[in-house]
């Protein structure tokens, strides 16, 4: 049985490594990268290693970043009352895309997470704390909708209130577009709960 | 509205380029290669750079290889006297795992497709017609069992006959596993024109 050529073989290997990539994906995206031109795939291969090599998380919010400070925590025109707690830096691109918020972030590149193991200590908290400097007025949290997300939610409202900073939790209810009938009861009972006078 | 640094932008880009990759799953490849470490990200784009850089067809078969003529047309434990065509080289390595096969290949790198303006010229024919030298008996027509992959095999026949070659074709029918119930009427029907004595 003949299989691939070496270089062939290792390109599917390493593609394969990709998270959701399997075997037979990375032969698909290999034979793809086979019939591109040089100087595409040497693009691609520059990108990987300067995006790797430059990017380094922010001291001060935890973002990637290939400034430091990042570009959020750097820019005068953003409110330095208020923070937002995400887990993700990604998390960070979304809330962006809204356009409605112009405070700062905090990642925490994680959450709380008895069950597996995670505590406090594992996740960028302690940076967190250090930046209640009387500045900040507000801190968001934005971690998820999920049981790591609201006992990470908890923790840190345990630990910020004593500082005397007001903190805040996102609104959990149906999405917009979204149909009762199709919602959970979990997500039911929030949006009940968190019901506004109109 | 802060977006990520240029040289992440840049890599997720490089991924949505890839074929079934959109920019959510490019976002979440590049954030995925931004953990790892350099020197995994480094192999990763060295393997990149040289798939594309040592592959070629091979001149016989049409096969990629890295030394020229490929490791099949070389190996002298093959038989000569059997030529197996098919659409593209993923199509070899299917039919060496089953182990079955040791005759030599030949790739096309597409299929004669009216339809598409694609006619037996923009296609890998010709090298085969000079490869029926006497010594090749039979050509087993192994292209995909769709209304191209059947023009293309009709072609070859057409063309190959007057040569005095056998030109056979690889059987339809159900698959093996496969369900009466859930087969479409033309591979039934081909199943059934394909029965055999038991």
């Amino acid at each position: 049985m003949e299989s691939y050529p070496v270089s062939i073989e290792k390109l599917i290997e390493e593609f394969a490594k990709l998270p959701s990539v399997g075997y037979k994906t990375a032969q698909r995206l290999t034979l793809h990268i086979l019939n591109l031109p040089k100087e595409e795939v040497e693009a691609f291969a520059e990108a990987l290693v300067k995006a790797r090599g430059t990017i380094k998380y922010c001291k001060v919010c935890g973002n990637y970043t290939d400034t430091d400070p990042c570009a959020i925590c750097r820019n005068p025109n953003r409110d330095k009352s208020i923070v937002c707690v995400v887990e993700q830096p990604k998390d960070i691109m979304s809330l962006e895309k809204v356009r409605e918020f112009n405070g700062l972030y905090h990642v925490l590149h994680g959450n709380i997470s008895p069950m597996a193991g995670r505590g406090p200590n594992d996740i960028n908290l302690k940076s967190l704390i250090t930046r209640m400097n009387g500045e900040v007025k507000e801190v968001i949290v934005a971690t998820n909708p999920n049981i790591e997300g609201e006992a990470t939610a908890m923790y840190i409202s345990k630990i910020l209130k004593p500082l005397e900073v007001k903190v805040t939790r996102i609104a959990h209810g149906i999405p917009v577009g979204g149909d009762l009938d199709y919602a959970d009861e979990v997500t039911l009972s929030k949006a009940l709960e968190g019901r506004r006078e109109i």
